[in-house]
């Protein structure tokens, strides 16, 4: 049968649930089915966007479940609106589909209304092509006039943390990267940190105004911090004993004979999607408070100093030697 | 020699002649090279946002200049800023690329500075990745409250125009869709009619307030038409002798034998990035003196009328058959 971009739209994606709320409505006045979709900006908002391109076999393997490509693509944006520290509100979708299969649409559709739902984040516009399978998303979101997490404010005597724990989906993509599946019981928390991010959005807005840069790890630990000291111009600092390795990445390695136990990993992979951040010293008290408001585990794990590279040492204050640098799309 | 995204970035995107002015700087305050870029939107205006995708050998050969790939990009999506009345303020990019060459890459990074430059459209994000050729570009453009082009405020016994002439870019689309080359002296024409189509974007800043809805023609007229009937809740009666055909098609038809001489073609084909749009009959005047003032010519080509059809009449009151309704992405 043959099927239009427009039946696919109204049957997949312009649907409630998916698109803007009444209440929502207010910032968007236009959302899909005109030539744009239009954002009201509140008075003293400035507008954070950021996009991101996942294609089939390079960020993702081709036959994943839809639904969780879905959650993944969206994650991994709204992950770049919490690294600056702004508040989703809306996003855009482009499309591209070999060719129309409804349970995979079904699924899409749905992979999205669940995030849309949990981080009040509607779709507003797109547009939908036949081609190699690739979803590209712009988040757009809103930021309080100066409290912007940058890349270029680090200085020299803050100190470095960390959310959560790493490794996990550096693993994942690792294991995937090997044809292996995450399927299985004792990879459930692998599958779920790859397909699943959380993209730590609340803490982003909380530590806004606080912490005096930060980074969204995506490319890898060690990879990230170098983008905020090449900016910021400093150094970076790390302790090795204090990087917080992901407990599942810990029993995998330790059962595979590995003694560092997922330290490289932890370092340098990417897909994370925690923040790492640099706060001043006598600001530090606050940060923690912030993040132990909102249940989210912080950790000091290093310190901005004067210079341009980022080193980590260990207990006896030797450089740890990296087996990579993190994620590069072309090398 | 391997090459990371960063090194892409810097080496042909992140450079003046794309990135905003010093001018530019005040409305986007943070551009390429941190997690998100920042827009700051003057007062009482609101933003328009359009995303497009062009996959190579869906929307463009693959073997096409990349210079002319890059402002067929940008022209497609500064016509949906067009479309609204929207004056052209940023635009993101994502570029999907299957290897790094160097020639494709600054030709593209060239093409784009062109448009840039031409639109006063600067480049402030986007992202870069491995993967079959595809090009998504997100504009972004400034709207004056109240004055906004949308699809569904037509109304019965207002007037319909089109600017320019149509069916070239058609046409160039069809024989490129047979293989045909577009590169000898008698296609020059549609050459430029497909490859650097040009954006109607004064002529939607000037009737913005004026016209009642508009709408460019990406789909094809009739099916263009078909949308702002459909979500104006009208129907819309086209004159056939007045459908202004583009003087190379006649030509190109004539000399094929064809009677109707394009009419069809300027009737369906798609990839036009003309304006259509309706008027109120008292506001008539003021759209032709609009758009003689910027050169655009602009012909009345049929009347909004209460229903839910698009039809296009010959001079003798028939219907004419249509053969087909535009462009649709997956019949």
């Amino acid at each position: 049968m043959a099927i239009s971009e427009f039946d696919l739209i109204k049957d997949y994606f312009n649907k409630s649930g998916l698109i803007p709320t009444t209440e929502q409505s207010a910032r968007i006045p236009l959302g899909i089915g005109d030539d744009c979709a239009v954002i009201d900006l509140p008075p003293e908002r400035l507008l954070a966007v950021s996009m991101d391109t996942l294609v089939a076999d390079v960020h993702f393997p081709a036959k994943a479940d839809s639904g969780l490509i879905a959650q993944r693509a969206l994650a991994v944006n709204l992950s770049d609106l919490a690294a600056m520290g702004a508040e989703p509100l809306a996003f855009t979708l482009a499309l591209s589909l070999p060719k129309v299969e409804e349970a995979w649409l079904q699924g899409f559709s749905l992979g999205l209304e669940q995030m849309i739902q949990k981080y009040r984040c509607p779709l507003i516009g797109g547009d939908i092509t036949k081609g190699p399978l690739s979803i590209t998303i712009q988040v757009h979101g809103l930021l309080e006039r100066g409290k912007i997490l940058r890349r270029d404010s680090a200085r020299p005597g803050e100190l470095v943390y960390v959310s959560g724990e790493l490794g996990a989906a550096g693993l994942a993509v690792s294991l995937l990267g090997n044809g292996m599946s995450l399927d299985k019981p004792d990879t459930k928390e692998l599958h779920s940190a790859y397909y699943q991010p959380v993209p730590r959005v609340i803490l982003g807005q909380s530590i806004a105004g606080i912490a005096s840069a930060a980074i969204d790890i995506s490319d890898g630990l060690m990879a990230d911090l170098g983008h905020i000291a090449e900016q910021s111009g400093v150094g970076i600092v790390l302790n090795a004993k204090a990087i917080p390795i992901s407990k599942a990445v810990k029993n995998f390695m330790g059962a595979m004979g590995d003694k560092s136990k997922g330290l490289n990993l932890a370092l340098t992979a990417g897909d994370e999607y925690e923040l790492a951040l640099t706060v001043a010293e006598d600001q530090q008290e606050e940060l923690q408070q912030k993040a132990a408001e909102i249940n989210v585990p912080l950790t000091l794990i290093g310190r901005v100093v004067k210079g341009s590279r980022v080193k980590c040492l260990d207990s006896d204050g030797r450089e740890i030697d990296i087996k990579n640098s993190g994620y590069r799309h072309f090398s």
